[in-house]
């Protein structure tokens, strides 16, 4: 199914880094939700590519045309469809990858794939900038989940070889502190120093023509307890199916994640206390999950984002018309860690997986 | 859409942890795959319970009847169906639990999104008795996959506190003498003195009334490359959406996995070389997926299973009836660490993601 | 996908005319709906065989067992799944028809397309006996329905080479008087006389060794308005989809149906006047149903059933193994007319289509 | 799921009559299909309005614009999207329409499903005119089965109060010469003496300021046997899906159709004797499809399209604000009959319900 997401919400995304345009359907949105478009300008602009000296000098305004499904600033219940025009294309630095396969890109498993049909240029579908349309159907996703109440918020956690730890953010309700914090600090995180330490890892990577990756914390707050299904549609399966959509990613945990092995039952386990609104977890190491369900507490999710493939350093590849080694240097433009920009897309994912799940399970229009 | 797995194979598991029977469907199986029904239920009996000191006491069978879609020994291109009677269940256990939620269980999240009306016999749906079903269908798909040559194996990789880590599986090309030695260690491990290790440390668990995870890596190796697709239906989403189905998995990582966000691009991209069969990476922190598509190269991922949540211990929970704190212990037959039966499973899910995918790639019948 | 129906509500029907067992899952059910086992074997038993001089003198119980999803009478949530053991099967009556296929049968598509590996007997998995397992799902789907006021019938409207006309049931309203004729007469017929010479009719085919169709005509009365969708999830798209999947249905209509070709738009429209409970149409050649969903009228529509393709007269066929001509008497045990047993599965493929689009559309647990 | 459609091919359709654009997007198409835009056009344009004094005087280039998915003239694999931008849109037309609802449109339904959020002007996502986009779609589906040596033909077999009727097409081979008449005549018939009195049935009815409807008849040639699945992904089932997802559709059937249901088993049932190519039915009232699997004989189906709803005539209908009644009278641009441009949307649905078939039976890549 490639491009598609969701059982009851069904978005499709399409284009190529370098086509005519890219864009995105949504079939299944309920009438009635309104959309901010300028509110949505805001979200794609912390993504767009171009803003900072941290990501690629390409620019793109990013602006969506909304060519389908929005009457009057809310969904009409038609599919809803829009498009981002690609303007700022150079595809002449791609010319040589359909023979030299990049390492790190999907250009070896397209070439096979595809019989050498696909579009190379830019990274063609493979491209981050396929995560535009994913945004903006995320960013209506967002806006619709907030208007009953949740409120999702990421931020990098930890960033590069030196394990630049960023502080969590709260697992047990929302922290208003914290989340102005990321808004305000000049990369997505809670303290300000780390963001600095970050930024500084960054630029030290780029001058060396090379680049590093980063863990994205995603908290999704007060979500309704009881959402979800078991086994191969609980929220983890969800979130994990389109979460490993996004370009770059090669891991995705729930609450404790991966250290869950490391620990006993006896810590592992969140005993329930009588809180405010009845049982509430005290602890949160299922991230908010159990047995695919909401608890009730806030859902606590974290995806590992490698390093830019693309480096300006020589490589290692092979050239496939003469079946013989070959060295390759990347030209283009690139960020140094996309991790940054990664994290709105991480936001947009979740709330395109809570929103299908709520939809799925009639808890939309039941509650006002 | 719960308890269903597949794009064009239909899995469907049902059943409770003490209803009737347990089973499976499977619709899209092609017709005239062998099924061999002695090596099927060895494959079972390696998760099966009550075999081991580190399982639990419960013994079940296991013992599957084909319902439908097998005739003499091959599929006959009608949905398969088998099912595995319930027979050593003491629903008695767990009379207790609608009232009083098991931190780390689905009792809460369960009650409150089926209002009461949910088996809470053993758990229910949410058993971790339905991998059974899973394996019947994995271990079909395992068969199916080995008659065009693919191999798929898995192992715990690290387990408990002490992070006991057994020798990673070679990630570049299958070895033999790691593969017996899995099949022979009374853990599945490819150390002895690992496997040993985390027995003790099992029985330490056990012995101390708590219980302990760990992480399961597993490697399919000589999948065709060119296999999957691009964004949500990848590789990497589709074993992720099945492999969040085993119950009390936390993170599921793809070849350097999380630590990928703490390498250099020049370190974690693959340098591509010719090799015996053209252009092969020399090293495989992508666990063998580029872009959601195989390279060619083993695909190597791993799971975290966190420590059962069933322990004999004292734990903090909630009267839900009377909305009061409560104490409780857990009492039934449990596992103190589910890690080594949920191995197979492991193998199980990897195999249906990559059936389905290569059916839905029209790899299947084009390759003898 | 094959044997599976359903986008919020997966059934998955499995088994064939002579395996161990035939039956169904379904994933997606709401816990809490009550299953009346009682009512559903009376139901089951209109569509069961070897009970009128009409059907087969294959004789089945159809009694469904419960393995899972069912608890103390309520739907629990977790996937159900029933089977119904195959007991009166005598395969030795289909050796033959591997090589030489019967006309009207998919003896000859199956075996391109199963390479010879499908199960023969008794039609296998293109048996009607297949309606049973749908007729389970859909006899708990009518239940769930009723609960909420919806009522669906169907009756024989048109009957054999003369063309024997029941009375239409009344598109407007349920009419009591008529709903209680179809189950007190020998044939599911509003009129008495009618269903006397249906009878008659289908006798006449019995005797000489011939087989006769008929039309089936289903209305669905109190279907809540503003249900379903547009384009390729209407009503229509979801009744036919499913109707198509009951063996031997060659055409599916609504309202005025094919006749609809042959009025004027100023026939054909139905117009608006205020009634009782708003607008509401004055006649009802939409069969409840424009732009695929509910207008609040009640949904008509009607499917062919050709005639028992099984007939007891010499047919000619083909000798697949020596490729020549030959000729062929269909033994084993037929129903002259599958028409009278086929009303009760056109109303539970009606309900089941109707249950899923109530939870897709999120209908269900916002109306109490 | 609404406006999508496929099992292994995902199309979905967005826009609306008067929305900036309307288009679709297509994912799972092979990489590697030719698409010729010239000939594309040519297709477009047997549905394109403002061609005939029998269609509506709205005229739109419907040119498509692609903006993804295509490259060099082949498909790249990525999924493919394409625009038509609405031109000529005069929404003043519509205004009144969201108080009093046109008989026979969606208008009703819709302003109560989507709780007056719809978008109204000129039919919004209801309208005929988003058959443009399912013919891009079934254009593309067309020209790959056609490269496969597969052939679609439909025509108008039977129209108007009078039921004119056309020459059936041949139901065992293609028929040169029908196929060219088809082409040539003024109105897509066999015969030109139908084609004649077709014209004039639907100029009376312009004249009279009403409309009349139509029965097309779509025929697939040279499809290979074994094709399609039992129960609910049959051929039967997948080509009605789609079909009642053209507007105004209110019957679909397959061979000797609703006449199936009069003819007894003798007559219905279709002998097979030895041909050029091995078994081959003598007569195809199947319609080329037993248990849901086509066996080598052309596929035959029929639609029934109702009378445009849209007539000049004044009509009863209700002032939903006021909820009293009141007269209508429908002003804006309509064809008097829309039968003769649903005739390529015919093709269109059919080739794309085979195209998916196909792909799902893994027929594509096998046969060069």
């Amino acid at each position: 199914m490639a491009s598609m997401y969701g059982n009851v919400l069904h978005l499709s995304i399409f284009g190529q880094s370098h086509s005519p345009a890219i864009g995105c359907s949504i079939d299944g949105l309920p009438a009635g939700i309104a959309v901010d478009e300028e509110k949505l300008q805001e979200f794609l602009n912390r993504r767009a590519p171009g803003r900072s000296d941290t990501s690629t000098t390409r620019r793109e305004a990013d602006a969506p045309e909304f060519i389908a499904g929005v009457t009057d600033g809310f969904t009409n219940g038609a599919p809803l469809a829009a498009i981002i025009r690609n303007t700022n294309t150079r595809s002449v630095d791609y010319n040589n990858l359909r023979r030299i396969p990049r390492p790190g890109h999907a250009d070896l498993p397209a070439q096979i794939k595809y019989r050498g049909y696909q579009d190379v240029s830019g990274g063609g579908h493979f491209s981050g900038r396929l995560t535009a349309p994913l945004c903006i159907a995320g960013g209506i996703a967002l806006q619709a989940l907030e208007e009953r109440g949740i409120r999702i918020a990421a931020h990098i956690s930890s960033l590069g070889p030196d394990r630049i730890e960023d502080t969590p953010l709260d697992p047990l309700k929302p922290n208003n502190v914290q989340l102005d914090a990321i808004a305000a600090n000049p990369l997505p995180c809670v303290s300000a120093a780390a963001a600095q330490r970050m930024h500084a890892c960054i630029m030290d990577a780029k001058n060396e023509l090379d680049s590093v990756g980063g863990i994205i914390e995603c908290v999704a707050y007060d979500v309704p307890a009881g959402l979800g299904d078991p086994m191969f549609d609980g929220i983890e399966n969800r979130i994990a199916r389109i979460a490993f959509g996004i370009p770059a990613v090669k891991g995705v945990e729930f609450g404790a994640g991966m250290e869950a092995a490391h620990l006993r039952g006896s810590e592992n386990n969140d005993p329930y206390r009588v809180g405010d609104d009845g049982a509430a977890p005290l602890s949160n190491h299922a991230g908010g999950i159990l047995g695919g369900i909401t608890t009730g507490a806030p859902i606590v999710w974290r995806m590992a984002v490698k390093p830019t493939p693309s480096i300006g350093r020589k490589q290692q590849s092979v050239d496939l018309t003469t079946d013989s080694n070959a060295e390759l240097v990347v030209h283009g433009r690139h960020d140094p860690c996309i991790v940054p920009r990664a994290v709105p897309v991480a936001e947009a994912a979740c709330a395109l997986a809570l929103l299908d799940a709520m939809l799925e399970d009639r808890m939309w229009d039941c509650e006002p």
